[in-house]
């Protein structure tokens, strides 16, 4: 059992736990490598079915205490995947969700997860940026991740390159950017672009992409809204226009 | 200096960190009981203006970094003040967000901050519940929770009994709910009603309340939002029926 601690530029990443291992059964097989158990006693019904299922598809079980250590795993984590990480192509015709160097893992997660509830499939990372396939990310994205596609790029007009024609809204505030509420987007094709935790976007990304900057109205008592929260304000507002349930 | 590890039961909690400090200095100086300072060679400027308003309201300052250690701040965390908790009086003509037993420490700061983004200044707190005053909660709230009354109680009735004539929300799904949508409020005085992380609302609280049950439409990929997620589309929306900017 070759195995160490996970590493960015590995090939591979691990799902921690087993409502995880079985998302990433239903939507994933294929890149499952191998399953890791702890060895304890009695395994619940839950994960009974999962092994079930795993053998089923001949994937490789392997019991042992010391790859839950080497992973960093939680004591209560008693079955883990791993998997191959994959770099997807974005669909040029359904809106993105554009992050430009994200840097929490949590919020990542969160947001990934946020996505899939909204049913935005495509997600562009603008590198430097946290590890989309961080486990942290994987386990914060509570599995949202295996239904997406996940793309990295590094730079914006990198993005831009593959995106197709589309519109930008850009949450930042410049002298025409507009409240939240005044947006009407008609558009199939757009993309929610966020900026950094701690500095946003850059003062002239708007400029320089042709993106309408947007802002979300707030008091003065707060300094900003939290990554993971405006992102969802934003995908819950721009999915109106388009879902119809 | 008589210190110890922060306890849910001590009247006193602490803000860890220069910028909350500040906020807190800002906001509620009267609460300040002592401030710890991490003895090192050289502070920056910023945190040489906190220490001059410190001293310009007499307020006491420790070089201790046994202090930081007990505590269990990172190395970073170069200043902390110890200040009084208050369950405050809620107003009984403001909207009120209510958290029935929220267990997570980052969540509840994220809400307490997306709240005062967002106008809220009331909270209450359905107990068993994650501490609200919790260092970690202070710290993921930013120092928002400084603006805002924070109350707690020990159940959804006595928690009624202090709110005054009001219209509830609660964000469940039952046979009345109706999608966030199609909710116009038109109140003063509403309650937006989340539930538990895991649990969610009980499955009887609308009809036991009286609430009016509201939904957020999601995709099938994802079981649920996150819970300050959920939070924050609901109060971005609510305040959007108040707000004039």
């Amino acid at each position: 059992m070759k195995l160490q601690k996970y590493k960015r530029d590995s090939e591979l990443s691990y799902a921690m736990g087993a409502t995880l291992v079985a998302e990433l059964l239903k939507t994933q097989p294929k890149a499952i490598r191998r399953v890791f158990l702890r060895p304890v006693e009695k395994h619940g019904d839950d994960l009974e079915k999962i092994l079930t299922d795993l053998k089923l598809k001949n994937i490789e079980i392997i019991e042992s205490t010391k790859a839950f250590n080497i992973l960093g795993a939680k004591d209560n984590c008693l079955l883990m995947a791993e998997f191959s990480k994959c770099n997807a192509l974005l669909n040029q015709d359904a809106p993105h969700i554009v992050l430009v160097n994200p840097s929490d893992a949590g919020n990542l997660g969160t947001i990934i997860r946020t996505a899939a509830a909204f049913n935005y499939t495509d997600i562009a990372i603008i590198t430097p940026a946290v590890d989309p396939f961080d486990p942290k990310v994987v386990r914060a994205s509570m599995g949202a991740i295996f239904h997406l596609n996940i793309s990295q790029f590094s730079s914006i007009e990198e993005y831009l390159e593959h995106a197709g024609k589309r519109k930008l809204y850009a949450f930042m505030v410049n002298k025409n950017a507009m409240k939240l509420g005044e947006v009407s987007a008609n558009e199939q094709a757009y993309s929610l672009v966020l900026g950094n935790e701690a500095a946003g976007l850059p003062k002239d990304f708007a400029e320089k992409t042709g993106a309408q900057a947007i802002f979300i109205p707030q008091s003065k008592m707060v300094d900003s809204l939290n990554l993971s929260i405006a992102a969802g304000i934003a995908m819950h507002y721009f999915a109106g226009f388009s879902s119809e349930d």
